[in-house]
């Protein structure tokens, strides 16, 4: 059934690596020899520690993370972490700063503001409808944390620096960019990344917290929203999502034994996002809508000279094995997502067939 | 490999049927010829709508709810609906009951204690080792809702009837038995219940709620812990858990069209339940825990005489091919799972092996 398998071009669920999706299939009626599905094994078996201890030390080695960091698997994706973030980290007396660069950071705000917190919108580029990552920002000398998204996969930016907040740890939601890059990890206090994108299939969310976050959390919040309850049980005070957490930890192996860890990985999707913006670039047809210093190496946006025309691109795409490119809802136009699992086969594939597009409807 | 499966007798995550287990993997590569995995498809997708409309569907003419009934997916567990019951529905002036038949309801009320509600423990077994199930229990007039686990895994008990609330609502934690038996939906406001007993893998909580239970739950709550969000957007305000919520579907296609609906499964699970209690009163070398009027159909507890006994023998069921028959770790002895997807000849095989253990080890 392999050859049937689309080009996809996903935002989320997106494109798995193959080979972690056949190993997943081979062994989907007998995990590891246990007689059952990876489904049906317990979480306080040893088949399950050894999952999730691995995932973990993959993590651990790919960001090259110390001791005083925890990597945890949490429910609810990064839209529940909007929540606990405030909840755990600002008491009345606190206060934080956010840096909007559009749709989640705006999500993120408001679910700080429903909790009647204290915070500053240090930064935005709404004025420019998100098109691009502010820069030289101010922070406030008391803030807790700053909070940012790292790539916004509809605007199609993405931080390709990190602010220096001068001590102030940030906290980041990762979800669409995490893994795919070197990172240096002085500046995060904590990390959060809904799978779905570049880590596995949506139902979990990879948080990385430092322990002088984690010592300044609030412990007076019910048990599942509190980060302590996961770090103190290893993500195991309840059920954690088996499946999930199984996929994640087999993405991971693939990034460090097939891929080459973060530096090669970056370098592959630095070569993959090239292609296709230089390509844009040399046309009139296709144009990125992100500003070109804040251009997002995972969403590639961009749109055709007429609504009409994009329309049929997205159709005519689809007709030709090339799926997930229609623009988010909330912008239109087109949209790319090449995350890790994204092919340089299915960046040239794509480039030939928006040629052909371009020539036969200009 | 399927001959390489072994009696899946865990507590949970558990044993799903076969054929469910076969559908998932032959489609794995290619969910319904959109050439992609079902961890790969957007939730925003025609394929996903599909999906997770006839999840709903499917739970609705199961358990025969009308229009007033709304069926959610949630991420968290039932750890999370802990916290969720009292916040949504208990201001500051509110009360609520509980009735504490150990372990997941002894934690529901520790929830609502952490977060300062008003409560009452109308009834408990916790004298008797919550061995059985409180009966003729009296209640608060003024309580907005009466909580209630249906089934206790680690106990072996089970509610074989749901009290007369005199119109309060039942919230009821339903994890271990839902689906398993036909119900009188008209007590309920509120079931949830996680899946990883008897209705798919681990990372997916499925809440049915009342829509007068709706109108009265707090609104000024993060967007992730009101109940509104899930029931506004079809459960799709953020991504859900895809792979939980198709799985779900699958075994609930399994329950209707496979094994005819809930009186017909209920029926069976009875005959299971039947052969193994009546089996071991047939002895004197294996004793249920749970006093006879409170045995649970789905998790029967037991006893060997002494505790080296009971370490060899779930050691040697495992060389057998008996898997998941030690008891929890907070009670000891020895517990065999025995939910909708175990079969009577899983049943009958376990029986056998008893009886040979018991004549060897006596």
């Amino acid at each position: 059934m392999t050859q049937q398998r689309i080009y996809n071009f996903n935002a989320g669920p997106a494109a798995l690596p193959l080979q972690v999706l056949q190993e997943i299939q081979t062994s989907f009626l007998n995990f590891d020899n246990s007689g059952m599905s990876i489904t049906e094994i317990s979480h306080r078996s040893s088949y399950f520690d050894d999952v999730i201890n691995d995932a973990v030390a993959r993590a651990k080695r790919l960001l090259n993370l110390d001791d005083r960091f925890h990597v945890l698997f949490i429910q609810g994706g990064a839209s529940l972490q909007f929540a606990m973030v405030p909840m755990n980290f600002l008491s009345s007396d606190d206060t934080a700063d956010y840096i909007d660069t559009g749709t989640w950071s705006t999500k993120a705000i408001t679910e700080a503001k429903i909790q009647n917190k204290n915070y500053t919108v240090v930064a935005s580029s709404e004025e420019n409808n998100f098109s691009y990552i502010p820069k030289n920002i101010q922070f406030s000398e008391n803030a807790k944390y700053v909070h940012l998204t790292s790539n916004n996969t509809i605007k199609g930016t993405q931080f390709h620096e990190f602010p220096d907040t001068k001590g102030i740890p940030i906290v980041c939601d990762m979800s669409s960019d995490i893994f795919s890059r070197s990172l240096d990890m002085e500046k995060f206090g904590l990390i959060y990344a809904g799978a779905q994108k570049n880590l596995g299939p949506s139902g979990t969310c990879m948080v990385i917290i430092r322990q002088d976050m984690l010592d300044m959390a609030n412990e007076n919040l019910p048990s599942m929203l509190k980060y302590s309850t996961y770090s103190s049980k290893n993500s195991m005070y309840n059920t954690p999502p088996c499946f999930g957490i199984y996929t994640i930890d087999l993405v991971l192996k693939w990034i460090e034994e097939e891929m080459g860890g973060l530096e090669k990985i970056e370098e592959y999707n630095r070569q993959k996002a090239a292609l296709l913006y230089d390509f844009m670039g040399s046309t009139s047809f296709y144009n990125a809508t992100a500003q070109e210093d804040s251009r997002s190496l995972m969403n590639v946006t961009f749109r055709l000279p007429t609504e009409a025309q994009e329309k049929l691109f997205v159709a005519k795409a689809m007709e030709n094995g090339f799926g997930g490119l229609k623009g988010h809802r909330s912008v239109g136009g087109c949209r790319a997502s090449i995350y890790n699992a994204a092919t340089m086969e299915s960046i040239d594939n794509l480039i030939k067939f928006m040629e052909t597009f371009a020539e036969e409807n200009k």
